[in-house]
């Protein structure tokens, strides 16, 4: 300890008191406010007479470069399903009167993903309002071996929740009903297609958080969430949805509805099933309504905003952030200064500290103020005395704290106005999860725009992401399978938390063994004989 | 606030200062202490002479009354699997030099369950060391049709971990091997018959602690723990190994070596396969490797042993102590005053508070000593000055935390010591949770010598335990289906962490649909086609 810290530390220290002024100017706006979805459709259900064939589409929103059909860029083949029939809009109309959707300007936005990536060519959206409604629907598609694309806010990164080809897609955006809250508890029952955003604020309302939070928090619906096993900015404090959900209602491919839809926290009664389609991505049934355990709002909430001169000093901060915050700890997230680059440029999001190599975004989350604030000062004047932080800005009151957020939460909005995202989501050991970003920027050169690397440091989650003026096939090639391979090498995950999808499902293979996919493929045989969950997805296509 | 607020708890609070002098002289044993199992096996792998047919084994311990054989107590008959001969004992031998054991004296323990009360006939117990062993030994099986009993600690409270009649014991117990320690992440990898409590000391000297605790921690497995789904003492604060577990080594029906013993926290590349086998009982699978995240071992941890006045005051002051305590309560568990008459005049232990109708044991777990002591003692005020709780004590130090945490963990064990025991493990909601001890303590009047109720108030789990003199049909036919009916009516389950083993299988249905029963049942034809693993066990018996 110099002579010389006590007076850095003051300087430091009054600029986190002060909390600079930009924050109250930032809007925070969530995926929600970017959406493409348009937010009132027409449901006269109008059938549309257009015939039920794949072609490409022309309701492009003006202005935004067309999305190639998936089919055209990618090697895949329609499997044999039935082309949905004016009869079976008819069959779907009895189900759903005024829930069928067939104005292609409707369609359009449910065909695209939101990275505008992938493109199918549905002719049909489906609107249910109850599980029985998706009973019977998936009933009758299984019976006439007609393709189903389950879909929640359609916010997902590997085009797993638009249709490849024509597969009718079956929304849960009406079903956005809340079933019941206990108080006491904190368990939540709801139907899969409440939004995120407004979960949170039903639950905080009542004195609980959701235990997870993403950026597309504004537009993703909980059933997804579940659906594709979302990870996102809570799961260091409250882990995982396998621990947090305690029950599930299922739709099976065959209409069966498997009630297991439990409030308990504790249940070992038999097998538990609802842990199979806890990230199965709408493959082996389509989940109408979930059970999740909220934990307690905390009453106070910190945030720092920290630079850091290099990655190893992100790692030794997070090192004493575990030590000194112990369980008040509830974020640790990172991001390169390219990151806050893209923020900054294309979003006009203000930095509140210093330009520097890495920066840290560090929640605490507790019961007491005045503890917390002891501790978050301690850790503090740690990292700042020993030169692991070189400048930082805290906040605690919920503005600037969603001003924070936000430059980490928008960086994938900032990439998707750079240009063409090629997006990785890997987990790594910690300490070699930067390599490959470094790595990966010498061995592309000029060929990317960006090439950026920013996540979960604290679940070992990196996000990295690589930019392009378009798509380019041979900068594809440069970066897979070498992403890949490098992954598999240090027996990391090839997809951390974002699924397999569409895009990605050729690559199970790099963090999985043969005999793990030959009981995945079993189970699909099992739980949808047919094939009619979600085709394309997830599993790599069979030989 | 009256003005005899203040004296009341100063003496209270002088009396948590002084910690009575008691909690030393306890010892704290585990059901280790207690068990039967032979600590060492003689392992010179003679072949036994005498035939390979069940009859009942004289081998009882001196001293302990007969247990009644499984078949003979219980209407189930043996399903036509093969009978061991003495050339599969040659191949066992040609597959685990030393490592099969026919010895009856020694198969006594392994046919008989912790609660003596039920029994198989198995001629063979096979200990193998490796998972390539444990592979070869079940493709052998697969392929002779012989039935395999996975058995860790044999610490099951449902008869799971037992033979029914003969089926061979796969035991765990030498497969007791660290993988690799994560000293910066608190990931253990390790063998499944690694003992709890030995992996708990392994981390807690590296500086963390393990996601869970049990009674039985001196004897259980971890790989029983991870396939029974075990609870246990921390699940309110680290949660359910369905969140914990990262991965799993699990060797199928058919000796198929499944490796998803990933260490990493997030992982979504395809199913989640692991999930399927935590608390399947070992019939889909037997768990050969276990990889877990750990916690960082708290650096204050304080325990509260308090009297409250009934029921209502046992919920209030959870709430109250969820509301103070928050993110430090790391255990709310309860017992009634027939427990403490249990522990005090079966295992000889001291009450360390007055008598009261009612016990809570509140654990706190913090990384600041400071801090966590005033939150407790603000929570411990309030419960006094309010009347919720009449009489309390408070420790710190090891030996006093292990002594008051006794009085709660070894009731299951002085419950074995008042004669036959009929236990419930039931999740009920929390505001109804004794009405149904008071209610079957009428109904049942002098038929029983205890009726008591106990356990993690925290997680809506009651311990719901009865004894008599010896086992009684006609107790048994006023106990069952009442508890279970009245379970069901609060919608609540009717095995919350013991799993349905032997003795539950035929109760699944009071917790669970015919949907969920029928997808159950084709998991278990998928996985284990024959059927070998754990026959008789989880799943009803087919009609």
């Amino acid at each position: 300890m110099g002579p010389h810290v006590v007076p850095r530390q003051l300087v430091w220290l009054s600029r986190w008191q002060a909390v600079c002024a930009w924050g109250a100017s930032v809007q925070h706006r969530t995926w929600a406010g970017v959406s493409r979805i348009p937010s009132l459709l027409s449901s006269g259900g109008a059938l549309s007479s257009s015939p039920l064939v794949c072609r490409s589409s022309s309701s492009t929103p003006p202005g935004a470069p067309e999305v190639v059909l998936t089919q055209q860029r990618y090697p895949v083949t329609r499997l044999p399903f039935s082309v949905v029939s004016s009869e079976d809009l008819a069959a779907f109309e009895r189900i759903l009167p005024g829930g069928v959707v067939t104005d292609p300007e409707v369609l359009e936005a449910s065909n695209v993903d939101w990275l505008r990536t992938v493109r199918g060519c549905s002719k049909v959206l489906l609107r249910p309002r109850t599980s029985q409604e998706v009973a019977r629907i998936l009933r009758y598609c299984h019976e006439k071996n007609l393709a189903v694309n389950p879909q929640g806010g359609n916010t997902g990164m590997v085009g797993g929740s638009v249709p490849v080809f024509d597969e009718i897609i079956l929304s849960t955006t009406l079903m956005n009903r809340v079933i019941s809250f206990n108080s006491v508890s904190g368990t939540l029952v709801c139907q899969a297609g409440c939004v995120l955003e407004e979960l949170s604020r039903y639950v905080e309302e009542r004195g609980f958080v959701m235990p997870l939070d993403l950026g597309a928090k504004g537009s993703c619906h909980i059933g997804g969430n579940v659906a594709t096993n979302a990870g996102g900015l809570r799961f260091l404090r409250y882990g995982s949805l396998h621990g947090t959900v305690l029950g599930l209602e299922v739709v099976l491919a065959d209409g069966t509805v498997l009630d297991c839809l439990t409030s308990l926290r504790k249940d070992n009664t038999g097998y538990d099933l609802k842990q199979l389609f806890i990230g199965s991505e709408g493959t082996l049934g389509v989940i109408t309504a979930v059970s999740i355990q909220c934990p307690p709002k905390p009453r106070a909430v910190n945030v720092a905003f920290l630079g850091c001169p290099g990655f190893a000093e992100v790692l030794q901060t997070f090192s004493s952030g575990k030590e000194l915050l112990g369980e008040i700890l509830s974020a640790y997230e990172f991001m390169d200064a390219e990151c806050m680059w893209l923020v900054t440029h294309h979003l006009r999001l203000a930095s509140p500290v210093q330009e520097s190599p890495f920066y840290v975004l560090v929640e605490t989350s507790g019961s007491r103020a005045g503890h917390d604030s002891e501790k978050l000062s301690d850790f503090l004047e740690q990292a700042l005395s020993s030169g692991l932080v070189t400048d930082g800005t805290v906040a605690t009151d919920q503005t600037r704290l969603k001003a924070l957020w936000a430059l980490r939460e928008r960086i994938s909005e900032a990439l998707s106005r750079d240009g063409y995202v090629y997006k990785y989501d890997l987990s790594l050991p910690t300490e070699r999860l930067y390599d490959l970003v470094s790595d990966l920027r010498a061995r592309l050169g000029s060929q990317a725009k960006h090439v950026v690397g920013y996540g979960h440091l604290g679940d070992g989650n990196l996000h990295l992401n690589v930019t392009s003026e378009a798509f380019s096939p041979s900068l594809l090639a440069d970066l897979e399978p070498y992403v890949y391979e490098w992954t598999a090498r240090q027996r990391g995950s090839v997809s951390a938390e974002h699924g397999l999808g569409f895009k990605k499902r050729g690559v199970l293979s790099y963090s999985k063994p043969p005999e793990a996919l030959r009981l995945m493929q079993q189970l699909k045989a099992l739980l949808d004989p047919k094939g009619i969950l979600n085709p394309y997805k997830t599993l790599p296509a069979q030989a």
